[in-house]
C-alpha cells in the first residue's frame, strides 16, 4: 500500500542509525536521472543552491505554484510528459502576468515508488516548457510523498512589472484568447469521454503568456493577472488588490467552442491574462502582433473592491473559483441560477 | 477516507462548471489566514508574484526544500508550530552553506482536511524561522493533498558565494557543531520513547548556521555543504563536485551525548556545515565568535572524487544517507559492519 511508504522510509531510517548500509545512493541517481532529463536546461542542478545574475536595475520576481495527483490532473488524462509541461507552464504563467523575463525555474517533486518510472518523462516536461520560455531549470529537491506532487518555484526580471494593483476608474477589462477550454476537456473525461484533441490541448499544454504580458506591461497595461483559478474569481483578486469594481458582461468572453457562459466565467487553469488598461490602449496592435484576442469584457469602476458580472443582461451572483479545500456540497444558490446553453 | 479530498475535489470542479455555485473563497481565506500568521514576516504575500529588490553586486542565490509528513516528521512527534519553523529552517540552511544572507521565502501548502486546523500554527512557525534568520515570507501557494507537504523556495544574496566545488588538495575538512541528535530523537520515537529535550530540540528547532556561513565565506573557506542526508553522504556530493577524494576520520566528529559514531557519521538533517579550508584557516577564531564547535575531521587529497572513512582506524565502507526512495530492505553489506557502541 502507498500510504506506508512514507512511514517505512522513517523506520527504514532509524533502522539503519545503529548499523552499516550500502547503497549506490538511488536518490542521488534519481536526481541525476532527473535533471539529465532537463538536458540543457539544468544549470548547476544538484548543488545546494542555484547562482544567477539579475540583470542590472531590473526587479526581481518570484513566484511558486504546486500541481498534485488527483487535485489538478488524474494520470489517466495526460500524460507524464504534459503533466510536468503543464505544471511549469502555470508557474511560469505567473511571471507571464507581471510582464517578466523569467531566469530561472526549481522543481521540488514528491513521488511514491509507482511514479519512478515515469519521473524522467515528468522531468524532461518540465525541461521542455522551461526551454519554450526560453529559461532553464536551475535545481530541485526529490523526496517521497504518496501522490505526485510538483512544486515549481519561478523566478524572473522586470523593469517595471505589472502586478494586480494597477487598474484605475475609468480603465477597461481585457481578456486574452478564448476561455473554458480545461473546463471542457474536464468535463469531458469526468463524464468518460476523451476530449477533442484541440480541447485535450488547452488542459494538457497550457501557454504561458510570457511575450504577450511583456507586451502589455510595455504598452499601457495597468494591472493583471492570469485566469488561473477561473476569470470571476480572479478579477475579485485584481479588484481587491486595486481597490474599485469591476463591472464585467460576461457575454463579451470569448469562448472555447461547444462551452458555456458559466464555464468561460468559472474554468480555472485558462493561464490566459486578464489586464485593465486606459482609454487610448491599443487592443488592433496587441491582436495583430499575437494573432490571440484580446476582448474588452468590462470597465473599472470606482468604489468597493468587487466584480459585478452580467450575462444577458442578469445579474449573475458571485461565481467561485476552485477551491481546493472545499469539503462540502456547494452552498445553495443565493443568486439567479443560469443554465448552461 | 482522506484518499478521497483530491479526487473528490476534481469531481466538485467538473460539477461546479454547469451552474453557479455561492462560496466566500474559503481556499483565498485560508490563504489570508495563513499569511496573517506570518505577522510582518508576509510582505505582498497573495499576489502572482513577489517583487524584490537584489543588492547591486550580489549574486542571487535560490533553492528548494520539500518536507512531507511520515517521510521527514511525524504528526506525532513534533507540534504543527515546529513543523513549519523546522521546514524552512531547512531551506534555509541551503542558503547558510553559501554564505548567504536570505532575502525572501515562499511557502507551498498540500493538506487534506485534517490539517486545515493546524495550518495557521504551521504558518506560525516558517514566519518565526524566517524572522529568526532576518528574511521575511513573500508569496506562497495553498493546494489540496492527502499529506501534510511543506515545500520551502528560499532566496539569498551574496557577492562570493561558496559552493561545493572549491575543495583543493591539501585543505582541511571541518564540521560545525555536535552530530547525532536529530538521528538520536528518531531513534527515541520510532522505539516508543520520548526523546530527553535538548535531544528533542536538535531535531523539532534545527538552526540553519547563516552567520557562521558567511563567516566562514570571508575567513577562507574553499567550499561548504549543509549536513542534510548524513556527514559521509554529504561529504561525498562535495568530493564529486570537487573532484577531489576527503579522508575522514569518524572519531574526530563530535557526538550529540549518547549517540554513536556511525549515528554521527550517518545522521541526517542535522543542518550543520561541512567545510573545507586552506591550512592557515583560523578555527580558534570561528569557535570564538559562535560558541560552536567547529572539528578537523579530515584532509582533501588530490584525485579520485569519493570519501575515505575511518573509524577506530578501520576503514569503513560507504554509509549511505538518507534515500527517500529505498523501497526494498537494505542491501546486505559489503564491508564491514561497525556496531554502535
Amino acid at each position: 500500500m502507498s500510504g506506508e511508504d512514507g512511514r517505512a522510509s522513517i523506520l527504514r531510517h532509524a533502522a539503519r542509525i545503529g548499523h552499516l548500509e550500502l547503497g549506490p545512493g538511488a536518490e542521488f541517481d534519481l536526481i541525476r536521472e532527473l535533471f539529465s532529463q532537463l538536458a540543457d536546461g539544468a544549470r548547476g542542478a544538484g548543488g545546494d543552491c542555484a547562482v544567477l545574475e539579475v540583470p542590472a536595475d531590473a526587479k526581481l520576481l518570484l513566484s511558486v505554484d504546486t500541481s498534485v495527483e488527483n487535485v489538478h490532473f488524474r494520470r489517466s488524462w495526460i500524460a507524464p510528459r504534459e503533466i510536468g509541461y503543464r505544471a511549469t507552464a502555470a508557474a511560469l504563467s505567473d511571471l507571464a502576468a507581471a510582464g517578466a523575463t523569467p531566469i530561472a525555474i526549481l522543481l521540488a517533486v514528491s513521488a511514491p515508488p509507482a511514479w519512478l518510472g515515469d519521473l524522467p518523462a515528468v522531468a524532461a516536461g518540465v525541461g521542455a516548457a522551461a526551454r519554450d520560455a526560453g529559461t532553464v531549470v536551475v535545481g530541485g529537491d526529490t523526496t517521497a510523498g504518496r501522490d505526485l506532487t510538483l512544486t515549481l518555484a519561478v523566478a524572473g526580471a522586470s523593469e517595471h512589472p505589472l502586478s494586480r494593483a494597477g487598474a484605475r476608474p475609468g480603465d477597461h477589462v481585457y481578456v486574452s484568447g478564448r476561455l473554458g477550454g480545461p473546463a471542457a476537456a474536464v468535463r469531458a473525461w469526468t463524464g468518460g469521454a476523451e476530449p477533442d484533441a484541440a480541447t485535450r490541448e488547452r488542459f494538457a499544454h497550457p501557454v504561458p503568456r510570457l511575450r504577450e504580458g511583456r507586451w502589455l506591461a510595455a504598452h499601457g497595461a495597468t494591472s493583471a493577472i492570469d485566469v488561473s483559478d477561473g476569470l470571476v474569481a480572479d478579477l475579485r483578486h485584481l479588484a481587491a488588490a486595486s481597490a474599485v469594481s469591476l463591472s464585467i458582461d460576461l457575454d463579451r468572453v470569448p469562448r472555447w467552442p461547444g462551452t458555456t457562459v458559466i464555464e468561460a466565467a468559472s474554468g480555472g487553469e485558462e493561464y490566459e491574462l486578464a489586464v485593465t488598461a486606459g482609454k487610448h490602449f491599443d487592443v488592433a496592435a496587441f491582436e495583430r502582433e499575437f494573432g490571440v484576442p484580446l476582448a474588452h469584457v468590462g470597465e473599472v469602476v470606482a468604489g468597493g473592491a468587487g466584480v459585478e458580472a452580467r450575462a444577458s443582461g442578469v445579474r449573475v451572483a458571485p461565481i467561485p473559483g476552485y477551491n481546493h479545500f472545499s469539503a462540502s456540497p456547494p452552498l445553495a444558490p443565493e443568486g439567479r441560477d443560469i443554465e448552461p446553453r
